[in-house]
């Protein structure tokens, strides 16, 4: 079983959180792969190098600039970190973005009526199975930073969840795959904030109307729901700091 | 025969001369890797982040926020540029930092008379000759960062033509190797500014009795020797607008 887990950027953020986060992956038996994303700290160096958040009809637009320091943060400093403290705990941790060994390749988002700059979208089929298979065999666990390429020279800023699910639902041709998306809560809560430990499309529709499930919680969930009509044999949304009891089957929300 | 190209930062900082080169590396045939340095943009980042070049008697010194500096600008942005560049070029490029697959571990440098910081000698053995080997075999172009790590955790910043020396070396052990210095001059210059074709360590030692070596080729020289006494089939050094010509053995100055 392969196991794709993305943790974001509240956990890259908090140094202890991340380190208690690294032993668990570590300690994931057979193949793995991590997917991160960013985090404050991007925003923080942005700021210094007078790089600010450009936003359009309240949409953030990845200028060059931005690009730049997105693949600075990302691609060095973030992925170089954890790919070190990853070896460190004898996980042999390869640090990618999608131009590396072109595993992601992604399509410039068209402009239609807003122009989102140097973003891009997974192309169909955009992930290279088999290399990646290729690294696994070797013992290799990718650590993968938001970053993908147009095959012509450009890399894109990609968003983590979509980069994560992406290569669930291409590996899962080849292979079994979990996929565990990582977040601040420990799963889906329902109405009392209890933990909902499974969750059917069908149920889906009905906490949406409920408002139960609402704002960022819904692309996540669609995204999963895609990642198991894909055929992703198990896919869990929870908190980062359980990863063993995920892992286990006795925290987060499965969704069926 | 593996080819095994450095490349300084005196060629990152030009991109017309960084898009020359990189299509002739491009052209190679064979299995390779490419070992880039830094450049003077981690510098001009480093100024706007205010981390600005730390010496101790006349010695960079690599201290926390060098190394963060560093882990971005060669780890990530001129790392991922340079593959994202060589993708579009049918090559199918890989970045990596000597964390990434533990492909080269080093040794935090001791502190005798100056503590140089976040440096790292590479270990004997330090370079992981079965994952390299793994990565040429399904086709992959290597393009190591100068940046090694101590197997702790912690990241190390390291001298490129150290890092292509090693590589060569160990990897002599195991397959026919070339190594391929390129600097700012067409080779070794003699008296009257002709290019040597051929040197060896006798003429070395002439050469640098009479001054015609000096300063940084000094050092250069050495490391170039030791890879030929170490095994590797072919050692040249030569210019980077230059590389076809190096490869065909029609330009540099070979180490014999």
């Amino acid at each position: 079983m392969l196991t794709v887990v993305k943790i974001g950027g509240n956990i890259i953020d908090d140094s202890s959180k991340l380190s208690e986060f690294l032993s668990a992956f570590g300690r994931i038996k057979g193949s793995k792969i991590l997917v991160h994303g960013g985090g404050k700290i991007a925003t923080d160096i942005g700021f210094k190098l007078g790089v600010e958040p450009n936003y359009v009809d309240g949409r953030r637009i990845t200028d060059i600039a931005t690009l730049e320091l997105v693949t600075m943060v990302y691609g060095g400093l973030i992925n170089k970190q954890v790919v070190a403290r990853l070896q460190a705990l004898s996980c042999n941790a390869i640090g990618l973005s999608g131009a590396d060994g072109d595993i992601i390749k992604a399509v410039k988002r068209p402009v239609h009526t807003i122009d989102y700059g140097y973003v891009g979208d997974v192309a169909e089929p955009g992930v290279n199975t088999a290399i990646i298979r290729q690294l696994l065999d070797a013992g290799l666990c990718p650590v993968v930073a938001p970053l993908t390429h147009d095959g012509e020279g450009t890399l894109l800023n990609t968003n983590a969840d979509t980069i994560a699910q992406s290569i669930a639902r291409a590996m899962a041709a080849v292979m079994d795959v979990q996929l565990i998306y990582c977040f601040e809560k420990e799963g889906v809560l329902d109405a009392s904030q209890e933990v909902i430990p499974r969750i059917t499309s069908k149920d889906m529709e009905r906490l949406k109307k409920e408002g139960v499930i609402k704002d960022g919680m819904i692309p996540k969930l669609s995204n999963a729901c895609e990642a198991v009509v894909a055929g992703v044999k198990r896919v869990v949304i929870g908190s980062a700091a359980f990863l063993d009891d995920i892992i286990d089957g006795n925290s987060g929300t499965e969704i069926v």
